[in-house]
């Protein structure tokens, strides 16, 4: 097995984009990172996408499609879904089929249309992320499901809601300093106290905003420098992914993300590296719970201690462990199945340290998790500095 | 990159199961396919699914689901989707997987439940496959877009509609003896001139029937052989994928399969193979003018001439070509994201001779090609005796 670098991204703003279809969005984002990665061909083109089949386009077969708009004609193409946690399902297995040796360049493009689409339908289409026969049959959205996981926490170990305010005014703080991000204001504690609720205890300002976007990614061989190509300068150090059971109930621990936390173990065993390496964290913050879930799955924090990380200035840029550092789903947008390669080429750019207002100060090692489901399917990956 | 072998294959019938949900189906040619290998766990799942968004289930994430219910509790677990190609790219993908070193037992499943939804929603459904923004608007449906290839390539050729029985016929010959298939009666050539019309000039007896069904192949690494396991005796000596245009009419050539041409291409040069080597041939015939098309597009005849070899015995069990030995899409029937697993189980089972009384003599090297869209994703393996 060789090792995988990565070549160049492509991320487009997270917004409303009425005058560009999926695969303009799509076709976009894969040419920025080409022209990034300085190729024009790869072998493989994977797309990553949760709703386009009947909620936004009515497309499948999307990698054909934007594979001959992109200019890659005739080449392999396919769709890689696991809800939310599609893109970054999708960039491992870009990087197993680079790692095979089979592909040398493959080119992974995460891409959602959601705002042309009614509200209703799109809470109808988010929640085929839950159990279709178990769960969404009783009535919950899929805001709901994680309404009940973030009630329950707060229950178990006594927080308040208050306690998770630090996850969304460092998001919104961060997002206001990348020009891509879908909500560029920043946020108070006030502002997180008041806002709108929407399924209790989850508030406006504790979900993440869905939105238009793709973002690409061109992986290779670590140790090739092709014609006219960047030098590879960030190795995927470790990829793994795991899951749980869909439907919460089911689960043994649902106030943990065992999923998170296997293929976490999983990935750090690969890179050789824990919680004290990584400089940067890149977590599925759909909604403010999930932070907390998501630090305490990846060894930043004890079972139900979370919060004390958004509390107590961890998690900001200058922090122990800065996350959500282009604003997160919270702040740069939670297009659901491109989610996963914004993070990912998020974190490449901090390791680059092209990450420009967002830099995090001496990033070599980041870290990043993409959730499907609400702690379903779960993929994780340390990407590294060569 | 190491050689990768099948382990164990799991087929259900192609029929309307009303007892069974998508998730049963699927979860039962898993089991199956366990058991054939004699195995209990595997490293990672992959699902083969088209529809189940909103079509049937409204169920996305089937990866973590299905892993769920056949007991494989937190394994890696995605979906992988190319329309009707969707199986054969989910096979790929599992394979990459192997050949890479990072995983070393995958189970890909595909599955499909078409008939408990309304047909003109399965129309719809179907019709995803072809270029949402330049031919679905338009109005064809899907079979309408395969009526027009077959027209022209009738029109240019000078074949009647006659031409393309044998086909037809030599599928639900095959159909009849596999206590799988969804067709089990034969048909003659009047049966065939006299079929309804459903989009001229595809009859009733040109177009594969859908159906509810799911396969799965147990796959790893050649060299191993595991605790309680089955030896592994069939070889993925070739696998390859390659794309054309979603619109017929974006096509520079649209009466021949270009992606098949480079598919077949690229996996017979890595099986170190050519069509004379070939002994038994699972071809995506989901309509009879797909038949002709593969034919030519593998090396069997010239641009043109496919309906010769389904007219002088060459297609039949004991002829130069034998396809769809288990009835093929046409008889065993196309559940759409699951068929090409079903083509690469059944290779499989000629190889092992394990194909009962759909069994070729002598069968030792076959090919599966699975097609998504009209002849936009196509996805090429050659299997081997080891």
């Amino acid at each position: 097995m060789r090792d995988v670098a990565i070549y160049g991204t492509g991320m487009l703003q997270v917004s409303e984009h009425w005058d560009l279809s999926i695969i303009d969005l799509a076709g976009r984002a894969a040419l920025e990172a080409l022209n990034d990665a300085g190729l024009e061909r790869v072998d493989a083109l994977l797309v990553t996408n949760m709703l386009a089949a009947c909620h936004s386009t009515g497309q499948l077969n999307l990698g054909a499609r934007v594979a001959d708009w992109v200019g890659l004609h005739g080449v392999e193409a396919y769709k890689v879904e696991a809800a939310c946690g599609s893109g970054g399902a999708g960039f491992r297995s870009a990087w197993l089929a680079v790692a095979s040796g089979a592909i040398d360049l493959a080119l992974v493009v995460g891409v959602e249309k959601m705002t042309e689409t009614p509200g209703p339908e799109i809470t109808a289409g988010l929640a085929t992320a839950a159990d279709a026969d178990f769960e969404v049959p009783m009535g919950p959205s899929f805001v709901a499901l994680n309404a009940l996981i973030m009630r329950r926490y707060q229950h178990e170990y006594g927080w308040p809601h208050e306690a998770f305010a630090g996850f969304s005014i460092n998001a919104h703080a961060n997002g206001a300093r990348n020009p891509l991000a879908r909500l560029q204001d920043p946020i108070t504690a006030e502002d997180y106290r008041k806002a709108r609720m929407v399924s209790d205890p989850i508030n406006l300002l504790d979900a993440s905003p869905v939105g238009d976007g793709a973002a690409a990614i061109v992986l290779g061989p670590a140790e090739r420098v092709f014609p006219g190509g960047r030098r590879p300068r960030v190795l995927v150090a470790g990829s793994a992914a795991a899951t749980d059971s869909i439907a919460i109930h089911d689960r043994n621990a649902p106030l943990r993300l065992t999923a998170a936390e296997k293929s976490a173990a999983a990935a750090y065993a690969m890179a050789g590296a824990g919680p004290g390496d990584i400089d940067v964290f890149e977590l599925h913050d759909a909604f403010s719970i999930m932070s907390a879930l998501s630090l305490e799955a990846c060894g930043f924090a004890e079972p139900g201690q979370g919060p004390r990380l958004g509390d107590d200035g961890s998690i900001l840029p200058g922090g122990r462990i800065p996350v959500a550092s282009f604003g997160g789903l919270k702040a740069r947008g939670h297009p659901v199945g491109a989610t996963g390669v914004y993070q990912l080429a998020e974190v490449t750019r901090q390791l680059w340290g092209e990450a420009g207002a967002c830099q995090i100060d001496g990033a070599r090692v980041g870290l990043a998790q993409n959730i499907g489901g609400s702690g379903a399917t779960i993929v994780t990956h340390v990407l590294r500095q060569a």
